[in-house]
């Protein structure tokens, strides 16, 4: 029994995924790459081109359920909007597509992965290379980010059941 | 000549949706209404209810432009970050039926309506009643809110030339 699960980093300008497979227990690396949309391209425009775009990638990945991360607060609370507004637009495409859902916290990412809450972004990235059995680290950290989602809902069996339900936190 | 125009105030929970059609420089109420989705549902699958009730109500009004406020800061980090994610999908879901999408600041919206950067509610629901000749204001303030960015719209040229272009700022 095999199953597919895309990670999903959303943002305005660049939208990390990374798709993986569990087969039989073992996690191997499907796809990964970052969707753009142009700077200069009115912010209804953009949330539309991510839409389309991963609806491309969910159709080439088939994937049975999807993660992404709660968002992060920071002091700017504009890019916070921006990010959400992806956000929205990414979970959407997913249930639109029959994609389970199921959100993660960054904690749940760097205990998954590092077994660290205070892991940096280098041990995750270098952990995603060592369980993809990849001879590099993907060159967006975007695309990294989205393949230690993947992988920490594969580890996670309890979030696993949630997302078969469509269910999120 | 005529034109509709859709206010939208988007929200996880409640939508209000408000179509205004100008013809001949006269305003009239078309329709308007509030989006629900079930508390206990979870957040992606309420995310997609939206989309789809907008969708519906899009097809039913043919709006030629959507007006949508800019999202306002407050305390509440949370509840910014999930109406972001509720405007996101309605922005890309207006996009997505080819409906060019104006963003309005609040300033703008009382300016235009009361002339008054200070008005509060209750002078932006009297005078959205007054503008569309209505007997009474729509129950929901979400309803009211979304028909005096449609008014707004309509009365802000520059805004209607944008918004053509499908150009938001």
């Amino acid at each position: 029994m095999s199953r597919i699960v895309l990670g999903i980093d959303p943002g305005t300008a660049s939208t990390g995924y990374g798709a993986v497979i569990e087969e039989s227990g073992r996690l191997r690396y499907l796809s990964g790459g970052v969707i753009k949309t142009p700077s200069d391209m009115p912010m209804p425009d953009r949330l539309l081109s991510i839409h389309k775009q991963l609806e491309i990638v969910i159709g080439e990945t088939k994937p049975e359920m999807a993660a992404i991360e709660t968002i992060y607060f920071n002091s700017n609370q504009k890019s916070a909007v921006q990010v959400a507004q992806a956000r929205g637009v990414a979970v959407m495409t997913c249930r639109l597509l029959g994609v389970g859902v199921a959100e993660l916290t960054p904690l749940q990412v760097k205990m998954a992965l590092c077994n660290a809450g205070r892991a940096d972004k280098q041990q995750v990235e270098h952990m995603v290379r060592l369980l993809l059995g990849l001879d590099e680290v993907p060159k967006a950290h975007h695309t990294s980010d989205a393949l230690a989602m993947a992988i920490t809902l594969i580890h996670t069996n309890t979030d696993l059941k949630r997302s078969i339900m469509g269910v999120s936190r």
